[in-house]
């Protein structure tokens, strides 16, 4: 089948499109990139899109609207995309989009994390992608699998993190443990173990991706710039220890997978108590950018030493997303994975890049079973470049959804079982 | 197949649930009841979706949550009502699930109707139906499909009215010509010409249905009751002609169809205009809901004599919805059509069960063409009880959809052509 996946993230720049040809079922699918493209959302759009995840209050009206716009929209960016591939819509078999994530919460990050400002009040885990997908199969002419998430988390699942079963499909390998990082709006990871069952795999989000440094960039350039372009301005600023400190006490960080976060959690409030930190402790914008790319690298390198590295042999990260184009956030945590070898005691513990001042809560693993090399690469060296790999894997779930097959990776989002993910959109007859 | 039906209209009454069992493809379809039954919502979560359709300001995570919380209420429904019917949920093939309407405004509704307070603001026609598909499969083991509107929308479309395609099925007669009328919150209308082919169907809703009557009877009880039971407070009342022709002012009623309407344009707003003019002519609660209900009664012969008698030979008028068990709205109604009949002059037009006064700006066909008897029956006369017509069609509707069939009518919701209704969520594997 000829599979176009259409993901829009977190970060709400726009809609990353891929074309995949995929036969077979699990755990023999055969997966080929064909072509994929990115297509900005209008500026008008996109802030609708963030106010309403912002959690502005709307009326049903105006946010049935949005998903019926942006139902719109992604029909017209799958048409763009078939354009630009030189391929007939009529060719193509399937869609499968994700739709744009306006609220989620699951049943852990419910019942865990945050205390008074950060919390979102909630009885329900519940989540929300909006963009229909029966008016991407009418304006497109093809059947379309939208809405992934629910099926999971009614099954006590956090519906989070999905891209798992791509991780799996792609990277498993004989004998190399891999973690998968994909740095979007939130930054999340997919331990596949060296020749691992679905049942193996181990995935959730770590915690902010390029978020919070966009807001930041978006702020201090006053919308003129919407991310941190080869960390320039991080590179810039110099790191504040003492506002990275207080950063890591982010009680996200120390609840235990699995587990996934959004923009409820770290968005416009976080940035708001992030800005006042950053005054707080005379923060200039370029250091404030600064020291909290170190704190999302800090962040997913924690996540590792964590929940990953005591239990799992790991040879390789492969990072893919937004974040893997950022050089600073990059070298951290290159950095950092190194550092982790040199097994330095507590009191001693640096980091390493350049920032000189010790970072006390940051959680290090001292066993000695962890001591291996671990090479970070991008995704691109494995055939699946940065840029492409989630909407890929949205073309695969779609292909499974198709076909009655499950593919959420309980392991990996909690639930209590398989569930066949997203509701399928017959187009009308061609 | 056997099939759940379940609908909850914008009364907001609770779910209807039919069991259904259906074979074989149009035009020869199997259509058998087996059994039907209510279940009423949670007071709490009655009012939390009247106050989100109302149009109430609410964020994206309150909207995400009711979605959720209604999937598992849905699901719930399900399964009380296989328990009541004895029968195991193992033993259903398929739910059709028309979810619950918060907002809806159809391509026409938007071009031509109201102006000033009685609009919703709006550029993209769209409907938004919660309750989430997904989670009504994964609690019930059953595939579940859900959200039918959409589909129809997307290919210009009003999205409604759906039910069309179960009264082509249900009523389709060699020599009779029907007009199967449902009184929900919104009545609506479907025009079957005898041995019509589903090209030859024609539909609209003609107004409100009990919605008006429903309001002012929670509104003077204070909310001790809901509808206005066996009519007793209408029969208390007098009506009041003056305020019965500023009510038929309402340009909905000469909006041509295809037309569609609900709580957007009837609601709170339209409500509190019919109070405010209540207060203008001095009509006391029990005036106020006879005018209403005269008022609803009228509209719908209204748009039989406008829309339909002129161009369709009718010999039974079919009614069904909570309004058919409304013995004054059921009175009136036959009333009315039987002064059709009597070919008065314009200017001797009276209502004439018991209100004598002139009501001038209601329409009438003179034409003698019409001047035959048309037949009232409840819709149990043909062997579907009058509650369980809607939640009927909505497992029709889903067995349609689980064949890869269209299943709207083009001609009721102005669509440019057949679309396959709704989203299929496939359940886990038993």
């Amino acid at each position: 089948m000829l599979v176009l996946g259409l993901m829009s993230g977190t970060s709400v720049d726009g809609i990353d499109v891929s074309l995949v040809r995929i036969s077979g079922a699990p755990p023999n699918l055969q997966i080929k990139l064909l072509n994929h493209t990115a297509i900005s959302f209008p500026t008008a759009v996109r802030k609708e899109i963030l106010r309403i995840a912002e959690q502005t209050p709307i009326s049903a009206g105006e946010l049935s609207q949005l998903h019926s716009r942006l139902g719109h929209i992604y029909a017209e960016a799958a048409l763009a995309a078939c354009k630009k591939f030189r391929i007939s819509p009529g060719k193509v078999d399937l869609i499968g989009n994700h739709g744009q994530t306006v609220f989620h919460q699951g049943p852990r990050s419910e019942r865990k994390v945050g205390s008074g400002e950060w919390r979102v009040a909630s009885k329900v885990p519940s989540t929300l992608q909006i963009g229909d997908g029966s008016i991407v199969a009418a304006r497109t002419g093809i059947t379309t699998v939208s809405d992934f998430r629910p099926a999971d988390m009614a099954l006590g699942g956090n519906g989070a993190p999905l891209v798992p079963f791509a991780d799996y499909a792609l990277y498993r390998h004989p004998k190399l443990g891999r973690v998968s990082l994909n740095i979007g709006g939130i930054a999340n990871v997919t331990v596949v173990p060296a020749s691992a069952t679905p049942g193996k795999l181990f995935a959730f989000d770590t915690g902010p991706g390029n978020m919070l440094i966009d807001a930041l960039v978006s702020h201090f350039t006053h919308g003129r710039q919407r991310f941190d372009k080869n960390a320039a301005l991080a590179q810039q600023g110099r790191a504040i220890p003492a506002l990275l400190n207080e950063l890591l006490r982010d009680p996200y960080l120390r609840l235990a997978p699995p587990k996934s976060t959004g923009r409820e959690y770290y968005g416009a409030a976080y940035v708001k108590k992030l800005l006042v930190l950053g005054k707080t402790h005379h923060a200039k914008p370029n250091d404030l950018i600064r020291t909290t790319t170190i704190f999302t690298a800090l962040s997913i390198v924690d996540a590792l030493n964590r929940f990953v590295l005591p239990k799992h042999k790991i040879h390789q990260l492969i990072v893919s997303g937004g974040g893997a184009q950022n050089p600073f956030l990059v070298a951290q945590l290159s950095a950092l994975l190194i550092s982790v070898k040199s097994n330095l005691k507590s009191d001693e513990w640096r980091v390493v890049s350049g920032e000189k001042r010790q970072i006390p809560r940051f959680a290090r693993n001292d066993d000695s079973s962890v001591m291996q090399p671990i090479e970070v690469l991008p995704s691109s060296a494995l055939g699946v470049p940065t840029d492409a790999k989630e909407s890929l894997a949205f073309a695969l779930l779609a292909y499974e959804t198709f076909h009655q097959r499950p593919s959420n990776i309980p392991s990996a989002t909690g639930a209590r079982g398989p569930a066949i993910l997203g509701k399928i959109s017959y187009a009308p007859q061609r």
